[in-house]
């Protein structure tokens, strides 16, 4: 028996004692980050998928695993031998856990969840759905904990605070802006549950998940003064005294769950039902007002001295980027490279950037078929070396004081496939379509999507997930509200219409199965144009400016513009990139930016 | 004072004896039909606004009236002296007729209106919306009837049969499939209120409104039989014959309102809010399930037979407009041809095709600035003589047994400026690049509507309406649910995904107000396309094969799949029209449809 198959045998075993029917575990930590520490795990640990997002669900004789188009592949390797099925999230009739759940578990059973790694909106919609079969909840309850020997334990690394210089606005400032908004919500109470808020608004930061400079913390803002919960181990003085100013008081990390009991009946409380777990939800004694958290529209129109940090931490990521890519089409022939020590290489060349705090999320590397994959992460088992005829997708950003950055690009090593190169630059011209759009204001992703799609679909081929995301500044890579995709998902909050200084990745791709995969992704920021009496027009701005492999462009299949597009792009790049590039690499990069 | 004036004058009177401090008057008939008989012209009648879409508002001190972009320019111009105030409608911070409502009537008053003009929804809204402002509602009045002198009374034209070699199902078939739905919505009566959908339920059509073969009626559904509410004297021992077949039960026109008042206490009645007045609404005394018709979405995709059929329909009106651009272009220097006349030459030439029954929709003849409206149509008012160095808009169509068409064309007198080409061109690449989509099923209008924006927006200009709308075959020349904008309207029914069979119009435009006018519009039917593991995708058959007017088209300014487009369409063209031309004609039309 492989050992997660043997972990669910554990777990089934404690369900039978509790007379649970179904266990459901989340991708998820208190506050629903994207990556979580160690400690939170737990969905990895129990079926051996360890994608970025997905929900198991383990019944007596059945476990299946929810996840989207990026992890299709990924998930089924790495569950070989668990005996856990992949569920195909948004794919014709795949039913969602919920429904699963409602169709599967008697009436009279019980399904069981740690209330605390579920949103309030998924633990309402359990309540809901099941409740109407007859199906109870319980939702105080850690099995994983049971069987997991040596679980991790909580982060306690230091945090830093995030000067004005980066953030270009004041704690005061955010703070007032958002009782303002309390006020109009009538609320005189709002509890943060989500890192990314809590960090932005307080403008500090720390290492307390993968990948995101993030602190594991709760604030609840009154009209007042802020009850922050957090380990106040991991505060330095700069950050004591910073919150103290802006009356700011310190709790442990764990009060907060006693303490919102004690909010008094004639208080009213916001919370956004999206951003909050459901057993701190389930807490509130008090009149509630549900509503996006007011920091996430703040948070993600980037004011303009985070738009020009931004724009220096997108030049900063892509030097190391195109040294990369400098280095493995000019070496993968004379040295052995795999993913992993490619990985390692950019790694090591974004760390040589000044300001480099960190990756700002999984380094995705994923060589010839593996590339498929859209969401493959190398590890040990998997890595392979990089070879002739194919392409590395490189999927990677870096975490710099100016902001974080998400970029792709595939690079191909030697002669490839006419196919691929067809496919290649039907991505790019998919890529080049939306960066270029110009647009009324009121436009949202739905309405601009198919844009990037068409040349893809004209293809007849489809690329199976969103096609860009907003993203923070070193907070979450992917940020609500604002993303591209061509349907409305109501559960995600990507979206709002998109809004002057809102960030988002364009990063269309084509994926074909045992084979390869194509993807090449930018990061745009949001701009206004003309206003006119049709209304304000809107365009994206592109921050990222490495170069697009022309080894891989099949020049015929350009329009001109697209052509033209193409060569003011990697004009641009050579001038902005070469003054950091050695003359070795200057040589390559003026033929690699060449006109075509 | 002008005439308007002196009926909002008299109505004004009318108003003050009743305590109304407003009044409502709403386009419509009993049925919420687009076009209404003379009978029903009432907004018309007190504004002098003679456009199809529009609502007016009269207060004591105040009038407005609200269209949408389509009309501005034109509803000012005829209401020039009236005293009413142009409302834009989707513009802006424009409010709705119930927002500015809720604003304007002061708590305790009264806002007055005839609730069978006014559809469920509508009524509703304004019950919810001033109700809670403290404003009453009064909906069983007719001021306009009383102050209008001569008013037209109700049709009593005859009805005809539409054979199943028209329809492509029987009324015993079509009635199956509404049954089947209403089991499904619980419901064991439903109540059809909207004309198109009655008439394509029961196979029959007349001529009681403008342009639309329709016949004022409603139906009842029964399980087990129809009440059929309709003046007999239209109807024929044909139909008379086929309605007793199907257990079809006649019953006088106005019987309804009384006759609905008896339905059972146990009975459950579906109705659809948007397809049904307020007046019918308020007197059901049953349980109720709302939802759309289940004959909107059966009649929008068309069966293969009803397919066929609308391309022969297609084909003859092409041949009748294409002979139309021929006669215009080679005699507007010769001939004096004013708006009005070259409607009629076009009705005429419509008239002289097998099958022709009427215009489907009031013809929109529109040159020069007169053009920049939308949609105009000439009056002997505002009539002018066509000349060299501008452009005609003809948007117009023909209704013959095959089915409806709509299909705009402009068409350059002599020489025009450079502008105008750029434009024209720009308007052609926005219908050709929707025209050629290959999307994935499930995808809506708004998806797929910034394909045709894009040309335009790039210039940063914009058509401000829809972009298509579905079209009914004999039917409503608007026909929900499907129809192309950019954003949702949640109050209009055409969001539905576009679905195999349901027949679109495409046609963007660029107005520019006091000069010119461009639109091109085709007629699509939606169909499957490749199925593999992405999806179904579809595309959308052009169905209308009129040439564009290449003396409008800079080539320049066009793709390689643009231009191979432009041919294939015109080579398409050539081949299907020249059959009927004469050999002038077709001399001229080898011409017309050249390769570039």
């Amino acid at each position: 028996m492989n050992v997660n198959a043997e972990r669910i045998s554990k777990l089934r075993e404690l369900m039978k004692q509790h007379g649970y029917d179904a266990y459901v575990i989340p991708t998820a930590d208190f506050h629903q980050s994207e990556y979580v520490g160690e400690h939170f795990k737990a969905r990895a640990y129990v079926t051996g998928f360890s994608g970025s997002y997905g929900t198991a669900v383990i019944t007596m004789d059945d476990a299946g695993l929810w996840t989207d188009g990026r992890y299709f592949t990924q998930a089924v390797n790495e569950m070989e031998g668990s005996g856990v099925r992949l569920m195909k999230m948004f794919v014709d009739d795949t039913p969602s856990v919920t429904e699963w759940l409602a169709e599967t578990v008697p009436q009279g059973g019980t399904v069981a969840f740690d209330g605390r790694v579920l949103s309030m909106g998924e633990g309402q919609e359990f309540e809901d759905v099941l409740g109407a079969k007859g199906v109870s909840i319980e939702y105080m309850t850690d099995l994983v904990d049971e069987i997991w020997e040596d679980r991790p334990t909580l982060s306690d690394k230091p945090c830093f605070y995030l000067e004005e210089k980066w953030t270009g606005e004041s704690t005061k400032d955010k703070l007032a802006r958002v009782r303002a908004e309390m006020a109009k919500a009538g609320a005189s109470v709002h509890i943060i549950a989500s890192l990314d808020d809590v960090c932005w608004l307080l403008n500090f930061r720390g290492d307390d998940i993968d990948f995101f400079p993030l602190v594991l913390s709760y604030a609840t803002v009154w009209k007042d003064h802020v009850d922050l919960y957090v380990d106040e181990s991991k505060l330095n003085d700069e950050i004591r005294s910073h919150f103290k100013e802006d009356d700011i008081i310190i709790h442990p990390y764990n009060d907060i769950y006693e303490d919102v009991k004690r909010i008094g009946a004639g208080e009213t409380v916001l919370i956004d039902p999206m951003k909050m777990n459901y057993a701190l939800y389930k807490s509130l004694p008090c009149r509630i007002v549900e509503g996006p958290n007011p920091t996430i529209l703040m948070k993600a129109m980037k004011n303009p001295v985070e738009i020009e940090n931004i724009k220096k931490a997108e030049l900063k990521d892509s030097v190391a980027l195109t040294k990369f890519i400098y280095w493995v089409k000019n070496n993968y022939d004379k040295i052995e490279i795999t993913e992993l020590s490619a990985s390692d290489k950019l790694t090591s060349l974004r760390a040589e950037q000044e300001g480099y705090i960190r990756d700002s999320f999984e380094p995705l590397q994923a060589f010839g078929e593996h590339a498929a994959m859209m969401h493959y992460s190398p590890s040990p088992e998997t890595d392979v070396v990089l070879k002739e005829g194919e392409m590395l997708l490189s999927d990677t950003g870096g975490g710099y004081y100016e902001g974080s950055t998400d970029i792709t690009r595939t690079t191909v090593l030697g002669h490839i496939e006419p196919q691929m190169k067809k496919y290649y630059t039907a991505v790019f011209r998919a890529m080049q379509h939306l960066s270029a759009a110009n647009f009324l204001y009121g436009n949202h992703g739905w309405s601009l999507d198919v844009l990037c799609r068409q040349p893809i679909w004209d293809l007849n081929l489809d690329f199976q997930c969103g096609t860009g995301h907003g993203f923070g500044y070193l907070g979450s890579i992917h940020e609500p509200p604002t993303g591209f995709r061509w349907y409305i998902v109501p559960s995600k909050n990507e979206h709002h219409q998109f809004e002057e200084g809102m960030c988002v990745t364009i990063e269309p791709g084509i994926y074909e199965e045992g084979d390869f995969g194509i993807r090449i992704e930018n990061n745009v920021v949001t701009v206004k144009g003309e206003k006119n009496k049709y209304g304000q027009f809107m365009h994206f701005e592109t921050m990222t400016f490495v170069p697009i492999d022309l080894d891989a462009i099949d020049p015929e299949e350009l329009t001109r513009s697209e052509r033209e597009w193409l060569n003011e792009y990697h004009k641009e790049c050579y001038n902005r990139l070469s003054p950091f590039m050695t003359d070795e690499e200057n040589a390559w990069l003026k033929e690699y930016t060449r006109e075509i």
